[in-house]
């Protein structure tokens, strides 16, 4: 618990107005998008700039107070529930979009602005910001930067962290700096930009960040595959990449998916489809129509059972919503819904959801799986019941076996979701201890006291979903 | 100076052979491509793998010896200087390609490979890896990475950073990690993968590194256009990017850099001629004539004297050779050639360039300035004599006024060539003083007895190039 004195010295920089300490507000910022993830904050405050912004971590490095940056809180892997208790900083008041620059393609914004106005923003101009997570109508790029969001465009167009050419951070000692510029090529000592995006709110606070825009492309047409067999539908992707095209979406729903999504959606999917793939392209209209084209044959010659090409832009959205759908879809079968996100080498898709369907079959819990198959990044998504503390268990198994093969597969424990309080526990799978202990004294480097989003990324204990 | 047990041990873990401490060995090895910075190393020694490598490496840390890691020594800002004396570590045995992963679109190489090679080996698969430092037919891709190299397709495809999935590396206290993997996401901890490509060798040893690739491009077309005035060219590149185009290559030549060309290549450039632009773009046909065919006329629109747009190959080779022959026809004037990387906004070239060719008169030293338009990074590059200590110590004096500029412009002190030791005494001009401080808290979490590449980077006294 703060003292009486540390709120007032908070009223003090930022106005009484500005400062949440009541039972319901604490409530609220007392969790995000995970389930089971539950911890009250001391105290709420929104800044009115990077300068109070820099006095509220002064005081807090003074008082060893912790600090959760916190965006809209999508966060799916307890990346912005303060454990620890102290202060969640908001940023609804740093929202405004500062420039944008035509002539050296960036736009510089503020980290509270939501990620779709920037999208929306740029192409009203005919440029473009590709990354597309799927919380982007209610994210703000802050969170984004701070978790590097991925999305659907991926594979074509990268993550957030391509995006990013230049920062303002406050660091841990409440001292402001700026990373980077409007530069393409930067090599003036490491690269605190690239070190930054992602690091989770661990390693300083966000304040603004200049971002790279890209022309827009010309049009975009899209295609829905469906397959009775993952490894054909695998097999297309392979194919799709092996003759030389890199579509702008490239996603997968299995089976479980797909039932999920016909019963909600209606959408006239057979019920014998195994795999389904929605594929879109993007660019000049002569190189889209020709991919298109040469990717439907491709699909239908690894033994596609239907090919849909979209005509109009209505129709394009029909194709689409499937996938759209597939999360509330499927969320909407069971009371908790928990979503994934290990992530394989794009060859090693159709081995890795076989061994997800065989790990849910083992534990007995229902997991249906989508996600980026262009970039290898799967969604397996359990429907369970955070109640039901012994089938918990057997989901946090589960998981837990999933990880491990996504990490004998060449993957990654999370794609685009981030390491948070959640995955903490495995992030030495995947790293090693000594790349832990590396990762660990860079913390150490920017935040000695360890005030800055504590216990995220970094497992004090071996705490998981259940051990709550 | 080492002792001699210290050369007994290094011998019993590599064997005799591959050991050097001869006088012309280590003169060989006491200088790279900048002038002025000559520093003798203690012993050279040529590892044959990564378990021979960390064994050097505790060696060195249990003696506190310095170790630079040394691809084919074309630095230009010092940084493969053995400043401190040490061990030079040379990579000529570890020069092997592992795989080249055509479904995940990698090629895994050991950091020995010539750049070159390396293109090379994966277009004739159809696949492309676009980073093209101009030393690309000698240099490693370990140095690449180290220096986190550019080159002329920065533009369009980014830099080497852009292209590293996973590297493995020798830490400072020779445990081996391995970062990333063949993955478009991963968000699983700080990105070490990022911070070590371009941290100069001070960081750690990479020994493997995974590289993405891309479909290589259908086609590629060149166009040349001449200028009688800096802004007009300057302009054009404004207005290609106003037109949504990104054109693969987009160089930049000013008057004394065409003067040299001419008198050196005779392509029949006029000498009123104040700026050409190369530019060259690639992919699609149909996408690539268009936009060519687009680009001459906004050259012609914004004032070019004269558009040459190539039809063959042939014709293409011979417009690229100015550009190509830029550094050796100035090479050529005097004893010593200094290059430069300062880079601006893009929006800032004509301004920079103009307030380069002011400080040259200003300082009365001759200036050629060539580079690349499309991403800001200019190459400033001084005809001197080093042995002419009074005229040194006015190219320094001009070339400090030059990187202040650059950074009034929100530019950096190097675009591409690294940091090094000649140009560490300017790092704090570009990342402030807190920026430095957290930059040495790193390299402390990392190496905490410094001695991987020590004195680069980070600037211990203001030692520049006079001070020898």
């Amino acid at each position: 618990m703060v003292r009486d004195s540390f709120i007032k010295s908070l009223i003090e920089i930022v106005g009484e107005s500005h400062v949440e300490c009541s039972e319901a507000g604490l409530m609220a910022y007392s969790f995000d998008a995970t389930p089971n993830f539950q911890s009250k904050p001391d105290v709420v405050v929104s800044p009115a700039n990077t300068e109070e912004i820099s006095q509220i971590v002064k005081l807090c490095e003074k008082h060893q107070v912790p600090i959760v940056p916190r965006g809209s809180g999508t966060n799916l892997a307890a990346g912005t529930t303060p454990t620890q208790g102290g202060v969640v900083i908001l940023f609804n008041r740093l929202d405004q979009i500062i420039e944008i620059d035509e002539e050296n393609l960036t736009i510089t914004v503020q980290p509270g602005v939501i990620t779709k106005t920037i999208c929306d923003t740029v192409e009203a101009k005919g440029l473009f910001y590709p990354p597309d997570p799927s919380s982007m109508k209610i994210s703000t790029i802050g969170g984004n930067i701070n978790e590097n969001s991925g999305g659907l465009r991926g594979l074509k167009y990268g993550v957030t962290k391509d995006y990013i050419l230049a920062l303002e951070v406050v660091l841990p000692n409440g001292e402001v700096i700026r990373t980077g510029g409007k530069l393409a090529k930067d090599v003036a000592g490491y690269d605190l930009t690239k070190l930054l995006v992602g690091s989770e709110g661990t390693l300083g606070i966000v304040t603004e960040a200049t971002l790279k825009l890209i022309p827009k492309p010309e049009t975009k047409q899209t295609l829905l595959a469906i397959y009775e067999s993952i490894d054909q539908a695998s097999q297309t992707v392979s194919s799709i990449i092996a003759n030389k095209m890199t579509p702008a979406t490239l996603e997968f729903m299995d089976q479980p998916t797909i039932h999920a999504v016909e019963e909600y959606s209606h959408l006239g999917l057979p019920t014998q489809a195994e795999a389904v793939l929605l594929i879109e392209q993007d660019g000049p209209h002569s190189v889209v129509s020709e991919d298109i084209e040469q990717i439907a044959l491709l699909c239908r010659k690894e033994g596609a059972i239907d090919v849909k090409i979209a005509n109009t832009e209505e129709e394009a959205n029909r194709l689409r919503e499937g996938r759209r759908a597939a999360l509330s879809a499927i969320a909407r079968l069971s009371p908790t819904t928990i979503l994934e996100d290990a992530t394989v080498p794009r060859s090693e898709i159709a081995p890795m959801v076989r061994q997800i369907n065989r790990i849910a079959e083992k534990y007995n819990v229902r997991i249906a799986t989508f996600g980026h198959a262009g970039d290898g990044n799967l969604h397996p998504t359990c429907m369970t019941d955070a109640r039901n503390q012994e089938e918990m268990e057997r989901v946090e198994k589960a998981f837990e076996e999933i990880f491990a093969y996504a990490i004998e597969f060449g993957g990654t424990i999370t794609g685009e979701h981030g390491v948070g309080e959640m995955k903490s526990p495995y992030l030495a799978w995947k790293v090693g201890d000594a790349g832990l202990e590396i990762m660990k004294n860079i913390k150490a480097a920017f935040d000695p006291h360890n005030i800055m989003n504590p216990r995220k990324m970094f497992a004090k204990e071996t705490r998981k979903r259940i051990a709550l």
